[in-house]
Order: C-alpha cells, then sequence, then structure tokens
C-alpha cells in the first residue's frame, strides 16, 4: 500500500466514528454519582529499575515511593510496545498497536516528518470519560501525531500543553556526543504546543519538567469541582536530559538521577495539591513508563533492574515497568505480583468511574478494578508482545514464550526466528535465564491456541507509522 | 610451605593470644553504661536482589522489608569476600580474609576434610562482647573451622547451635540433578551440633529456619536482662533448599521464594520476640548476607538485581549484599546509598556498646555509629575486593577498577588479568557497564597509591583452606 492511498483510507474512516461518538452509539452504558478523578503520569524511558521502591541503590524516588507503598505496586505490569508512540496508543485506547494502525513495516514511532497519527476513529481514555462531563487535559508529551487533526484536542482532550514528540527529534545535530554534551536548549529544535499552536520552539527543556507540573497544577486547581482526567506523559527521562538548576547535583546516580529526582520532586507537588484541595481520595494516580531504559544512551539511559535488555526490546526489560496505583480508601495498599497492562487502564478507569466501555470494537484491556479495590486475583492471565506487525513473544501465566528474539539497537544483532520456541517460567525467573521449553511441550501448545485465537480477531489498520511525504 | 608446618605455627600464635586476650592488653578502653543487644542476622548465598525491598518482584519479605523501611536500607554494602568461610570470619574479626589465614592457593572455604579453622589468635565480635559482660550465641552456620579447636565455644561464644559448614557438604551425590530433586535430608549427612557435641545426623533440614529460630528466641528469653549478642547465620538460602512444609508452595517466585518466606516469617518472629520483651529499642539487628546469588543453582539460586554476575565473582553480585539496620530510637531511618562493608560491623558494634576494639592489631573496619545514628557521611571511602590472595578489584568512593575478572563457575571463564584495568563509576553504573578508564587516569594512579599502601600492611597467615590431611 502506498501511504497515499492509506491516508485516503484513514480519513474516510475518522469521520465515521466521530460521528459514532457523538450519537454515542460506539459506547455502553454504566454511570457513578461521584465518579473519581483520574491522573496517569507516564514517564519516558523510564526502566523497571530506576525507582527506589524498585530497587535502583542510587536513585531515590521517596515521593513515587509513597504512592507505590501506601498504594498498590504492581511488579509484573506490561506495557503493550516498547517503543513510544504505540505504547502511548494503546494506553489511551485498551487496544494493541496492531488494531489501531500504530505498526509499520519501515518505522516504530511518529517522527517530526510523519503525515500519521492514532486514528481519530479510535476511541481514547480522554473520549471515553468526556462522555460522563470530565474535564480532559493532557500536559506533556503526545508522539502520536502531531498534524492538526491527530493533536490531542482532536482525541477527547480539551487542553493540551507539552512538546508533541520525543525531545531528541528536531536535534540539530543526533548522536551521543550531542546528548552527552553540556545540555543546549539549541541543540533541539523541538516545539512546545499549547492547544493548537506552538508557543516556543525551540522549548527550554530545563525547566520542562517544572512547568508541565506548573500546568498540571492549574488544571487542577481549575477543575477541582468537576470530576477530571489529567494525562501527564513527561517528556523526561528520554535523553537528551535536562534538569532545572536546582537539581543539579542531587543524585549519586549522577545527571540521569538528577532528573529523576526532579520527577520525583514534582510528582510530590501533584499528590500534596490533590490533599491540599481535599481531593485525594477521589483521585486516582497511576504512576508508570513506556517503555523500558533506552541502553544505546549508556549512563543517560535507565536501568531495567534485574530484568533483560531494554526499549525496544520484547525482552522483559524493554516492556515490564513499574506500575503503581494509589488512590487513598480505595485502592487497598499491597504488592501485586499478579499480570496487569496499560491496555487494561481504560476498562479499569470504565470500571472506577461508570463510564462506558466502546463496545463497537474489541477492547484488549481487561478490569482490573478488583485487584485495586479488593485484591482480587487479577483477570488478566496472557499478554502478546508485539514488535511491530509480529508477535514475538507471548505470556500466559506463569510462562512466556519467545518466538523471534531481537536485541534493541545493537549492529551485530540479528533478528532471529526461533525453531523451537525459548520457554521461560518468568515467575521464577524474571531474567529470562533458564529455558524449559524441552520439559513442558503441552504448554507451548497451549500457547499456539492463544495466538492462533487472537490473530484470528486481528485486523490490521493502514500502518501510520510508514505514513511520509513521497 | 607444607600444612603440617602451617599447623603448628598456627597453635603457638594461638596460645599466645589467647592470654593477652585473657590480660585485656590487646583491647582499648571504653564503656557504655546500658550498652545495647546485638543480633546479626546472616543470610547464605541470599543475592543483593531477594528482598522485596531491594526490588524482587516475586519474593515478598515483609518482615525483612519492615526492618529496611523503618530503619536503614543501605544500598553500597559490602562482604569481604565472595565465598562463604572468609566472608564469616571478616565479619566478625573486622579483619581482611588475607590477614586471618582465610585464604588459600587451592581452596577457597573449609570442607569437612579441613584441618583449619579461623585461628584463635583472632578476635571476634564475641570476644569483643564477652569483655564487657555480654552473653554470647550463635545459631546457625559456623563454617570456620569444624575441628574441636575451631568451634565457636572456642571463639567467644558461650553456646552453639547449628550445622557447622554449608548444608550441601557430605552429599551423598553432590550434582545438579541432586540439588533440583525432591527434598531429602538423607542425600546430606550434614551434621547439626549443640555447643561441641553432634545431636543430630543428617540434620533434619526441613525444619532447620525454623528450629534455629526457636533457639534463637530461647537464647533471647534467657538472656533478655543481660546484654547479649546473638549471631544468626541461617543455612538457608544456600541449596539444597528445605522449607517446612507450612511455607511450601507460597511463593509465586516457587521454592526459592518458598525458602524466603519462611527466613523472613522467622525473621519477624525475633522482631515480635524483641518487642513482646520491651527490649527491641535497646537491641540493633543487622540483616545482611555472606555474599552473592550462586547462579550455578539455576532457579535453585538467588537474584543479584541490577548486579553483574553473583557467588564467586568480584563483580558486584558477588560482594553487594542488603544490608540493613534496624534500633528503633537509635537508628535514623532512610536509604544510605554511602559504603559500608562487613568489616565495619566489629567497631561500629564497638562504638554502640562501648567494647573496647583490640588495638595490637590492624581491624580494617571503620565505625559506622555516626551514620547509624546521624545519617552522617560514612567514613568508609574505599574497598579491596579479594578473590583468595589476590585483589582483584577496588572501590574508591564513585569508582571501581578491575584488575583481574573472574566469572565464578563457568568452565569457559578463564581468569584474566588486565592490561589496562576497567574503570567503573560505581554510582552511576551500578551494573559495571561502561568502562572509563581512558577517561581517568589520575583516578587510577590513586588506586595504585592506595593498593600499594595497604599491601605494605599485609602479613599472610598460613593458608587455613589449605591444610588438609597429607
Amino acid at each position: 500500500m502506498n501511504t497515499n492511498n492509506g491516508f485516503i483510507a484513514l480519513v474516510l474512516f475518522v469521520t465515521v466514528t466521530l460521528c459514532s461518538c457523538e450519537a454515542n452509539s460506539s459506547l455502553g452504558n454504566a454511570s457513578n454519582e461521584n465518579p473519581p478523578n483520574v491522573i496517569i503520569i507516564f514517564m519516558d524511558d523510564m526502566g523497571y529499575g530506576d525507582l527506589s521502591s524498585f530497587g535502583h541503590p542510587t536513585i531515590q524516588t521517596p515521593h513515587i515511593d509513597r504512592l507505590a507503598n501506601e498504594g498498590q505496586k504492581w511488579t509484573n505490569f506490561y506495557v503493550a510496545s516498547s517503543v513510544c508512540s504505540p505504547s502511548r496508543g494503546s494506553l489511551l485506547t485498551g487496544r494493541y498497536p496492531i488494531r489501531i494502525g500504530l505498526a509499520g513495516e519501515k518505522h516504530r514511532v511518529f517522527f517530526p516528518e510523519s503525515l500519521g497519527g492514532l486514528p481519530t476513529s479510535e476511541i481514547t481514555i480522554a473520549e471515553m470519560l468526556k462522555e460522563l462531563g470530565y474535564k480532559t487535559g493532557i500536559i506533556g508529551k503526545w508522539h502520536l501525531g502531531h498534524l492538526q487533526e491527530y493533536l490531542p484536542t482532536n482525541q477527547g482532550f480539551d487542553y493540551y500543553y507539552g512538546i508533541p514528540y520525543s525531545n531528541d527529534m528536531d536535534g540539530v545535530k543526533w548522536g551521543l556526543e550531542t546528548f552527552f554534551a553540556e545540555p543546549d536548549i539549541n541543540m533541539w529544535n523541538v516545539p512546545l504546543m499549547e492547544n493548537e499552536t506552538i508557543i516556543e520552539r525551540p522549548a527550554n527543556q530545563h525547566t520542562i519538567t517544572k512547568r508541565y507540573t506548573d500546568k498540571a497544577l492549574e488544571f487542577i486547581q481549575e477543575n477541582q469541582n468537576d470530576p477530571f482526567f489529567l494525562y501527564l506523559p513527561h517528556s523526561m527521562v528520554h535523553t537528551p536530559l535536562f534538569a532545572s538548576e536546582d537539581f543539579l547535583g542531587t543524585s549519586k546516580r549522577g545527571f540521569y538521577g538528577d532528573v529523576m529526582s526532579e520527577v520525583d520532586f514534582n510528582v510530590g507537588r501533584i499528590t500534596s495539591k490533590l490533599e491540599s484541595l481535599g481531593i485525594d481520595e477521589n483521585t486516582l494516580i497511576v504512576f508508570t513508563s513506556d517503555n523500558g531504559p533506552w541502553h544505546l544512551m549508556l549512563e543517560h539511559g535507565g536501568s531495567a533492574g534485574l530484568l533483560k535488555d531494554g526499549k525496544g526490546t520484547t525482552w522483559e526489560g524493554g516492556m515490564r515497568v513499574p506500575g503503581i496505583f494509589y488512590m487513598p480508601g480505595t485502592v487497598t495498599p499491597g504488592v501485586i505480583e499478579d499480570m496487569g497492562t496499560s491496555l487494561d487502564l481504560l476498562p479499569t478507569i470504565a470500571s472506577l468511574t461508570g463510564a462506558p466501555v466502546p463496545s463497537d470494537r474489541i477492547i484488549d484491556g481487561v478490569d482490573l478494578s478488583a485487584v485495586l479495590k479488593d485484591k482480587a486475583a487479577s483477570p488478566r492471565d496472557h499478554f502478546f508482545y508485539y514488535r511491530m506487525r509480529e508477535i514475538y513473544a507471548v505470556r500466559n501465566r506463569t510462562f512466556k514464550a519467545h518466538y523471534i528474539t531481537q536485541t534493541a539497537y545493537k549492529k551485530d544483532n540479528q533478528r532471529r526466528v526461533l525453531e523451537q520456541p525459548l520457554l521461560y517460567n518468568i515467575l521464577h525467573d524474571p531474567s529470562e535465564k533458564y529455558d524449559h521449553a524441552d520439559d513442558y511441550p503441552e504448554v507451548l501448545a497451549e500457547f499456539q491456541v492463544l495466538i492462533s485465537n487472537h490473530k484470528k480477531t486481528v485486523k490490521e489498520l493502514p500502518f501510520e507509522m510508514d505514513r511520509y511525504p513521497e
């Protein structure tokens, strides 16, 4: 398919679905008299091992750890992609990237030249909650299409403030020496937008974490009497790293740690604001990350802790991230070892708010609200690790099978389609060291059924990521 | 040197020093009116990543985590050897293994045929505290010589109960298939001793964690009105793994996790006992491990978390372990990122109790009490990673240099004496991935001075580990 045809097909699709949304025919029915506010704090490239509560020896994140300790700390929490754009699209829609056009044969994320975006036919959490009268805002990194039609304001958000894609894009000179040099905002000509307007270019990234939070506090203040949905995807800790002056030199982990400290401090500002307004017990906070650490960035990249590899791969380090849920009085504190995924946020938020889950399409997410409230067993029992169009690995309860392996960015790495899958007991062996394929042929057979059934349900959309000017 | 000569030399040394201890001439002066009790809980082969508070996703250790959260969690805490016997000797004496005869050219630990042990000329924490009138007990694994003269009762302990060496020794058939088979105490003909008598053989290891704790509670009960020193080196989680029936199947991590759960539960019994006796605020609890995880044991071995390699190596995974200090009202809660080591326990305990530090010999430990009490900067600024007789690596503040590298147990691993050392910023890069030797020649030069000065102070004792019947 050439990109032009894809573009036309997409526009038609958008029109139809926007209509259906307005008529509410695609949404089910539910209600909740005093629906909670929802805040999703989404880190960029922060690894499984980058919080002190998840074991980092020299990064201290007391404010985030507090949410984990007084809320739920999920240790088997996944995102639907090991790279940025598809991970974000799936979080907002509850659907695997392959179903929402966020796959491709050439590209894995959107770049400044991209013509595509998250199809507006998709229903985001923001759109879902707007049906209930929520005020909706996104403050931070969007990365789901930056042409007019794909901007957050056309995807259910009343308000947008942030950098529309990765903070290393529009680089004057992209390379490790630039990443590791003294931070200079002029090396990264990225725009800062408010709603649909560029208000600053290059964005002053030194203060970006602070300013995102300032705007978030304003949004909370203004909407304290409405139910609101605030999606707060930080631009940090994606390289190039930037921190405010106050945080430079504060962490033994070095610059990466300084940046983490600033994010952590600013998470504390959010919590304090909710408390000072007296709405903390009616606000669900979700804290997680879009994918694993970017090891290509060496010491400027994060840590996956005990997990294997990082961003870009379907090893655990690429797609398992810290998952934290906090809502005093509603979320029962504890460590949750059961599986959860970012796909599950949409149905879980629907359940907690009474919003109607889109009923005219397949939603891959499951409702985790009983786990949050009562520490019930998680209904999430399996998960597909996609890389672009293909399933590379699958987890089913205790086991994870790899069918294709590929390291993230190493030049010497070749994609390997395995003759015999690798099979790990991922609960016993989270580091994926000890293959049990020979021991459990019946388990592998069950995996084949899962994959086969799943594939029958997948209808690929045009590849948004491959749409570029001719 | 043949082993016979070594043996004679040693006996002479012992005689002289025992006399000097009795005359108290080798100890300095100090006092404390109400000296605290001291409990050291020492795990066997538990890795840096094996506690939930240190980031394991499927091991839950709430009782140990409580000590870490309400006490101090040290994230840069080291033991003086990556294997058992020398690590234990150094913990008890505050001296590097090389100084106390716990090195060798052939062997790294004591085996059932060994003739050697920790020279009784050495002064243990138990001996130091006995000078102050402490009641002293060791309940658990000794592994510092099991011939009469080396037993704990001749090293300052009033009472001993436990398995005198590793729980896999005296194996009927040593091999992975035995380790991974259904646990059978008859496969491991290890003795259980009380004082100097074997009371059970083979020891019933199914109940060993519970029984160690039962004895520890008795010891605490009996000595509640005296100051006491209780050294509690568990035989678990060294393979072969054993757990009581109540704990089988309790952990998602599998059998290893079940065993960890039982240890954790039994740590909770100790804390509860202190609280019920009202002596918790006058009792220092130290919790740590003798070395990193035994990766040779696959899923029956533990995890070093984000650290490299494990037991047997001088990579961080071999010698950095969880360090936890707990004493409500005295130990100021917090995460300590500064360095500490097991060598430092003797002078720290001396400082807290008022016991005299041995003054007639070099003590490699430093006093950490100001860190414990006031979160002062740690006086520990450097550390030598020995493997047998040689310094393989050195840490000095931020940096760690490797001069010799060797993986633990892999057959294809060859010892490599590096032409140019590897240099890691261990605070930024705890996983030892990014070499900076070319960037900091002045740092490497400083290391050379440290090593040179240290070597001048080292006088090797006869190699206790190589003493075997002819």
